[in-house]
C-alpha cells in the first residue's frame, strides 16, 4: 500500500503535483498504482479491476454509449527534476518537473473526474496503465487487452497524452524496411575488378530526396506522410570495394492504408533494389465519423488535428475502437529535463472532458 | 639456431619448397631468419647484418652502382596448406601451399643468387625482412630504415613480390578521407522539423558515381587512378531523422602526385562537404628513367607495367630509391588457401635476375 494517499477533492493542478511527486519510473509504478486503486475503490459508483500495475474503474449505468478514457502512470527516468515546482514562464504559471507533461496532468484529470462524475452522460471505463515508456511488449494497455479483452470494449476512446490541449486524432502507421544495393568485392587499389555497392545507393537516396510525400485526408483530418532514411551502413574494410550497402527507411503512412498497402508501395518505390521489411505497425483512424467522437469534438470546442507519431491509440484502433489524444502539455517537452506544463492547459482539459461527460 | 639448414646448391624450385616448409607466420620468423643468417654468413663475399628477424647481406666490390633486392620472409597464417606439394594444373607444374606465391619463391631466388653471384656486375644489398603481412608499424623494412638508415641506400631496388614474373613499377599513393553531410535531428514521425543528413549524401555519391578517374603517365607507365566509397555510416536510431552521415572514400593517386596534391584534389572534389583526412601514403615513382632501372628492364626483357596497390616499394621511394616489383606468382593468389605458383615462373625470375646481375 502507498504511503501517499490521493485526495480527489484537491484542485486538479495540486492533484497533478501530488501525483508527479510519487515517482513511478517504468517498472516501479506499484506505489502510484496502489494509491489510485485505493482511491477508486472508495468510490461506490465504480467497479475496479487491478491487473499488475494497471487499474481499471468502470461505471455501469446502462448508457447506450461507453467510452474509454486512458492514460499511463509511468514516466521516463527522473533527471534531477522532482519534486515538481510551480514556476512562472513568460507570465504563465507552470508546473515544472518529471511527469508534468507526459502525462500526470492527464492522469490527475482522469482520477478527479472518475471520482466526481458519479453519473456521467455515457458509461466510462477509466484506464490507468503501466509500462508505456518502455518496450512495447511490456505495455500495460497491451497486457490488459490480452488478459481482459472485454474491458477495453467501447464506442470511442480518449488517451490523455499531451497534445497541448487540442484534439489529435488517430495516428499514422509506421513501417521500417532495409533497402540494399549489392556489388562485387575487389581490392580498392583495383576497383575496376569489382562493383561498388555504396555507389549503388545513389539511386535509393535520389528517390528519397526527390520524393514528395502524400497528404491523405481521413475522416476530415489531413495526414502528412513521410519517407526517410534513418540509418545507412555499408563496407567491410577501408581497402575493399564493398559488395553490400543498406539504407534503413522509415515510412509513416496515413491510417487509411494497411500494413500491406505500405509494403506494396515501398516495394514499388524501390523497384530494382532488395527490400526487407524490418517492422510495421498499422496506424489508427481518428474515428471522427462516429457519433461519440463527434459529440466529443463538439463538447471540447477545439478543432481536431491529425497525430503523426505512433501512439497507443493504435492499440484501440486494432480493437476496432476509434481513439483520439487529448491532454495538457506540449508533446515536444515530453521526456525533456525541463519538462513543464502551463497549469491553464491542465484546467482546460479538465473542464473540456467534464463538459463532454456531463452534457 | 634452426634445425633446417638451407642449401643454396639445391635447384631454385626445391629451395622454394624447403623454405615454404619452414613455417614463418608473421611474428614467428625466427627459425627461418636463423637459417638464412647461417647460410649467408658462410659466404665469404657477403657482409651480414641481423636486425630482429631481418637479415641483410651486402657485396662490397666497389661497383659504381648499388642495388637492393628485397623480400619478406613472413607469411599469412597457414590454412592447412603446408607442407607444399608439387601439383600439375592445366599441364603446368606448380608448387602448391602457403608462401609459394607470397613470397618464398622470391626469397629462394634471392638466397640462391646471393650465394652464387660472388662477383655481380653491380654491388647488391640482399634484404630479407620480417613482419610484412601485419600492421605497418611492425614492418621489418621500416624498422631497418630507422635502425640502419644507410643499409637501404641504393640506386635502384627490386622487391621480389609476386607479379607473375613481369615488372611492376612504382605504386599508386593512397589517401582515405571521411566526407560528411550534416542535418538537423527530428523525430521520424515529423521529419519536416529536421533535415536528413543521409539524404544529404546523395550529392557525394553522385559525384563519385559520375567521376571518370584519370590515367596518369609517369616515366612511361600509365597509372590508373580511382576514387571509391569504402564505408558509409549514419543514423542514430530507427525513429530519428539523422543529423550526420559519413562516407569514407579511398583515393588511389598516381605516384607523380604528392599527398598534399591528393588532399587538395579531394577537398575541391567534395566542395560543400566536410572532408577529414584519415590516412595517407605517397605512391612510388617507378624510377624507370634511371640508368640502373633501364638496364634492369632491358636485361629481364619483359615490358614494365604500373603497380596499383600500395606496396613496400613506396618505402624505398620515400628514401629516394626508385623501386619495382618483380617476382614469381599471380598476386591474386596471394593469401588464398589454394596459393600456388607455376614452377616455370620461379625459374624465369631466377634466370632474369641472374642475367641482369651477371651482364
Amino acid at each position: 500500500m502507498s504511503h501517499t494517499p490521493l485526495d480527489a477533492t484537491q484542485d486538479v493542478v495540486s492533484l497533478t503535483e501530488t501525483i508527479c511527486n510519487i515517482s513511478s519510473v517504468s517498472g516501479d509504478e506499484r506505489a502510484l498504482a496502489d494509491a489510485i486503486e485505493v482511491l477508486l475503490k472508495a468510490q461506490s459508483h465504480l467497479t475496479v479491476l487491478r491487473d499488475g500495475d494497471a487499474v481499471v474503474a468502470s461505471t455501469n449505468l446502462g448508457r447506450s454509449t461507453r467510452v474509454v478514457i486512458a492514460g499511463h502512470i509511468d514516466v521516463v527516468p527522473v533527471a534531477n527534476n522532482l519534486p515538481v515546482r510551480r514556476e512562472n514562464f513568460a507570465g504563465e504559471e507552470h508546473l515544472w518537473g518529471r511527469g508534468t507533461v507526459d502525462m500526470k496532468g492527464g492522469v490527475a484529470i482522469q482520477l478527479k473526474l472518475a471520482c466526481e462524475l458519479t453519473s456521467p452522460s455515457v458509461d466510462v471505463t477509466w484506464v490507468f496503465y503501466d509500462h508505456e515508456e518502455v518496450d512495447a511488449s511490456l505495455n500495460g494497455l497491451g497486457r490488459l487487452s490480452r488478459n481482459h479483452p472485454s474491458v477495453l470494449n467501447a464506442d470511442f476512446a480518449v488517451l490523455c497524452e499531451p497534445t497541448a490541449a487540442v484534439i489529435e486524432g488517430g495516428c499514422n502507421g509506421t513501417m521500417r524496411v532495409e533497402v540494399s544495393a549489392s556489388g562485387v568485392k575487389a581490392h580498392s587499389a583495383r576497383p575496376w575488378m569489382g562493383k561498388n555497392a555504396i555507389h549503388g545507393l545513389v539511386d535509393v537516396l535520389e528517390r528519397l530526396e526527390r520524393n514528395q510525400p502524400d497528404v491523405v485526408s481521413v475522416e476530415g483530418l489531413e495526414y502528412r506522410e513521410s519517407l526517410n532514411a534513418v540509418l545507412v551502413s555499408g563496407g567491410i574494410a577501408t581497402n575493399v570495394i564493398p559488395d553490400l550497402a543498406t539504407v534503413t527507411v522509415n515510412y509513416r503512412f496515413a491510417p487509411s492504408k494497411t500494413v500491406q498497402d505500405a509494403e506494396e508501395y515501398l516495394r514499388s518505390f524501390f523497384t530494382g533494389f532488395e527490400v526487407k521489411v524490418v517492422d510495421a505497425s498499422a496506424g489508427a483512424r481518428p474515428g471522427l465519423d462516429r457519433l461519440a467522437a463527434k459529440e466529443f469534438v463538439d463538447a471540447i470546442g477545439v478543432p481536431a488535428r491529425p497525430k503523426y507519431g505512433w501512439t497507443d491509440v493504435a492499440r484501440f484502433s486494432a480493437l476496432g475502437v476509434p481513439a483520439v489524444n487529448y491532454g495538457p502539455g506540449d508533446p515536444n517537452k515530453a521526456h525533456a529535463d525541463d519538462e513543464s506544463v502551463p497549469v491553464a492547459q491542465i484546467e482546460s482539459c479538465y473542464a473540456g472532458l467534464k463538459a463532454w461527460l456531463s452534457k
